[in-house]
């Protein structure tokens, strides 16, 4: 396993996700994906192993021409890495969980994480970049600047009346997929998310949970994903999905400042037991952790909180997951996991927490402590 | 209103609450009762107006005659007092609810809150003697004390076949009731309470929660009581009222070594997060306070959690009722009860959770358990 790849599975975030970021209080993410296939070669469903190998081939050559100004990029096969290292790569978004599953591709990436590719998905290559906040227009830019790059080596299948071919027609035309992630606790506190998801699909919107299709919007994150990409340019399907997110973002923060008018005690109550359970908990199930960690950062955004950083929060997400969680463990057992997250994330509030000032809640975790865990 | 009886009405719990005591890991306290009624006049529930004034005058004026080394006593009249500062009364068990509603008698009161007398509750008198910890001989010592210092002034209703004689036959014979408050969550965490409590009527002793009969017994509290008064010394009967609580304390103790032994990390996992939520939570009912208020003392007995002091969790006990509370905050409307409430166990907690001072020796909740075996 190459150096740099090991760095990706041990550091829950990429670098990245470091930098300051517009709308950041509501906008956890904004992801641009790009779906490419090479002229002349069966979709991944019809393509044969021999094809294959040549295929990954290709692309790990590829690496060597992509300018030096895009980055130094590496290429991993998932063939060989273990299950609990390609479910990390899962849960930091960097690969869906088919294709973990299949481990039959591979991951083009760039050491901070930011600009990736997974080969052999769905699609030949997935281009993705990713930028913290609400940032889709840059990471539009970023993006295909590395399909530019890219094309140095590769011919995509391209058709004047559809656009980019992919293997779902769905992603025909520009083949893009914008998508931003969302922290949205007071719409679903006040129950006005399920209107809001109405009208999502009007707008040409699709929201899901945390990873992807299919998976619950736990911790009360969701990302919305433009449901076409046919028919606009991909600076203006960015700038679409780009202004509804905008949207979003300022009706979560008015949903927020009425819950704060109406309900300040019972929201103040709620985000000081969530920091309250977090210092404290010695067993803290995934789910659970993530709910609690939503109403931290809900506090810290309200000014109730001692702030935590976004990028300390966004390491918490991954953190908690437990397949991240089981890797740093080693071989602990599972039934371990729970006290384990539960004393990592004790760890990691005092360290990412500023202790309140004076008259606010006893801080977290074993301070004045003379017991033994 | 005395100044004494402003004292007791503002601080939680008597002096007498603060010393050292056996057993305290498991007894909170030891209480005893003796019914006294005078000679010659009818019992309360037939007691005319006039000579309930008179009765009231006759205590009050023996209060001079009661030996200074007892102490000195104060004696006040119930009815004058604002129905807020009877419930307090009520919240450190120095009256009865019944007694508090009636507001027709009186209390006599030492300024430590030890030894006392309800004044035309069920009886005409009714003495009373705490201690911390389970030391029912020592309470018979010192309420038969009082006793002989008020027949000086008085003339019991006695009579040689049935003893002491008062308004509920149940307390014929001696008149005398000894109680002990137990904290048994081991025992109601493992479910093994239920039979604990079906064996007490074969040995005639009967169990109550926090504020004796028909309350519930919320923060695992149980008051026990023996069931019948007759047939037996005083002496003996709290003897085996002090066995029985005794044979409980070291199965409460098997049930604590037992669940740490097989569940350690559950049980770690729930006193901590009551640490958390008694630290951090911005609204706290009163029953939620109890409940977190006795899994915060077992985790400090079993040395799971940083050590709070007996008489800081008893004084914690009382500050989180209702009543107590209001009176401390004057007018606050009561949808602010909740939110002062927090804020003040917050406030305590840090007190109370600060480990002594260098030299200040060991903390009594472990001398109360090392030396209760």
């Amino acid at each position: 396993m190459s150096g740099e790849l090991e760095a990706t599975l041990r550091q829950p975030i990429g670098a990245w996700q470091r930098a300051d970021a517009r709308a950041a209080d509501v906008a956890v993410s904004s992801r641009l994906r790009l779906a490419r296939n090479v002229a002349g070669l069966p979709f991944p469903p019809r393509l044969q192993p021999a094809d294959t190998a040549a295929l990954l081939q290709r692309v790990e050559d590829a690496v060597a021409a992509i300018p030096a100004a895009l980055g130094h990029f590496t290429f991993t096969r998932l063939a060989p890495l273990a299950p609990l290292d390609r479910q990390v790569l899962v849960e930091k978004h960097l690969i869906s969980p088919q294709h973990a599953q299949q481990a039959r591709g591979g991951l083009l990436l760039r050491p901070d994480e930011q600009l990736s590719a997974m080969v052999l998905e769905e699609d030949h290559l997935r281009l993705q970049a990713l930028f913290p906040g609400l940032q889709l227009p840059a990471a539009w830019e970023l993006a295909s600047q590395l399909d530019d790059a890219l094309e140095a080596s590769f011919d995509w299948a391209f058709s004047d009346a559809l656009g980019y071919l992919s293997t779902c027609p769905t992603n025909l035309g520009t083949a893009m997929r914008a998508s931003v992630m969302l922290h949205l606790p007071a719409l679903c506190w006040s129950g006005r998310i399920g209107g809001l998801l109405g009208e999502l699909g009007k707008v040409g919107v699709v929201a899901r949970g945390l990873y992807g299709e299919g998976s619950a919007a736990s911790g009360n994150l969701f990302q919305i994903s433009n449901q076409t990409s046919l028919g606009q340019s991909e600076a203006d399907l960015a700038a679409h999905l780009q202004a509804v997110a905008r949207e979003i973002v300022v009706r979560e923060r008015s949903a927020r400042e009425l819950l704060v008018a109406e309900q300040r005690p019972v929201v103040e109550d709620r985000v000081w037991r969530a920091y309250g359970l977090l210092g404290s908990a010695r067993l803290l199930s995934s789910s659970e952790a993530l709910t609690l960690l939503s109403d931290l950062r809900l506090g810290s955004d309200l000014h109730l909180l001692p702030p935590i950083r976004p990028d300390r929060w966004a390491e918490l997400l991954v953190l908690t997951r437990s397949g991240f969680l089981q890797r740093q463990d080693g071989e602990a057992p599972p039934a371990q996991r729970d006290e384990r997250r539960a004393s990592m994330v004790r760890e990691r509030l005092r360290e990412a927490l500023t202790p309140p000032a004076e008259g606010a809640g006893s801080p977290p975790g074993e301070q004045g402590s003379a017991a033994g865990g």
